[in-house]
């Protein structure tokens, strides 16, 4: 093992805030800016400088006074710390339009994900190509997943039949699930759910209207 | 006004987790479940019944001891909260896979939200018809957004273009965006702005995988 960091005492607040770290940080390395001080990511970023000090100081720092952070090994070392020097081996589970706009936009592989195939159970989609992938039919899953080890599902099914495939899906070996189904997994404790409930996050939006209209009414 | 809760005073820890009780709500009034125990709900949502009866009390409690929570009213109740007996105007920029996905799948009247139109840069997708609605030229925007009091834009548009589309609408009256665009937009702080960064999503799974492998090697 090289240089560990103590992941485990890093807080969610923190690790929550490391993708806009490591987004911002990628957009400046692809446009070749070497090293970057606190005060100008934070002009960039509107947070503060000292927030990003903090939390870049639950990683040792990186950091020299005077000079700056360097963006590259900023970006490598974050990187590490989201795994993404792992490989893993992903599966589509639903080829509806939310598959395919997942297949066909998400540089899963920059990632570290190695997509591997596409499934559905609508037959009309059987044979169907989708970036360079046919869409598989649900009975190849087991051997398909088997074969090929796949680590991770992207659900992208009705919630009807999510929770059941979910199961499914976890008797063959995989061990994460990126959950776009309007419903919560029921898999094991030592199985990783990352869910986006884009219902959740609308009302989130009509939330924050409804209060915004109730403070100009004051 | 009627009965008012003071919305500014409740944490957002508390607002985030409106969603899901809402969520768990409908279906429960869907299957006809007329009341519940925090205890039940509790069970049901894998959550502490004390941190259920802690949140409801920010908004007055609406249980009564012994008898339970009134399912109708209080997902009525939370509905209010949310928003969601007001009407909004919505659009959707960007008609790819991403843009037909949300178009076709979500309930956006459900939450008091109307689907007015969709627009796209591209003319090989003008005319084409996506749930009852023709896809129209951006040329459309101005005087479609003026004319039909749009008040809510949905973008689905490559995170070039996505912050000087959201300036252009902001001058024609948009209010709030749901924004799927990879960037942050650069809007003035009256604007409500609900991001879904698909990517960072993707990087807390990858995180959350690698945090897992460490423990398990340990």
């Amino acid at each position: 093992m090289d240089k560990e960091i103590d992941a485990k005492n890093i807080s969610q607040a923190v690790i929550s805030r490391l993708p806009r770290y490591f987004r911002y940080l990628g957009e400046l390395k692809d446009s070749n800016v070497e090293r970057i001080s606190s005060q100008e990511l934070s002009e960039m970023m509107k947070v503060t400088a000292s927030q990003i000090r903090q939390d870049f100081n639950n990683f040792g720092g990186f950091g020299q006074q005077g000079y700056g952070y360097r963006v590259n090994y900023l970006y490598d070392e974050i990187g590490k710390i989201l795994g993404l020097n792992k490989t893993h081996h992903l599966i589509i589970v639903g080829a509806g339009n939310l598959g395919q706009a997942l297949a066909n936009y998400m540089n899963f592989e920059r990632r570290g994900f190695h997509f591997k195939g596409i499934f559905d159970s609508n037959e009309q989609l059987h044979g169907k190509k989708i970036r360079d992938m046919y869409v598989q039919p649900m009975e190849n899953l087991e051997s398909f997943v088997k074969d090929n080890d796949i680590d991770i599902a992207v659900l992208t099914i009705p919630k009807t039949s999510a929770v059941a495939v979910a199961e499914e899906l976890v008797g063959y070996g995989v061990k994460a699930f990126w959950n776009f189904a309007h419903v919560d997994l029921n898999v094991p404790k030592e199985i990783v759910v990352e869910s986006v409930h884009l219902s959740d996050s609308l009302l989130k939006l009509s939330y924050n209207i409804n209060r915004k209209e109730n403070e100009d009414e004051e």
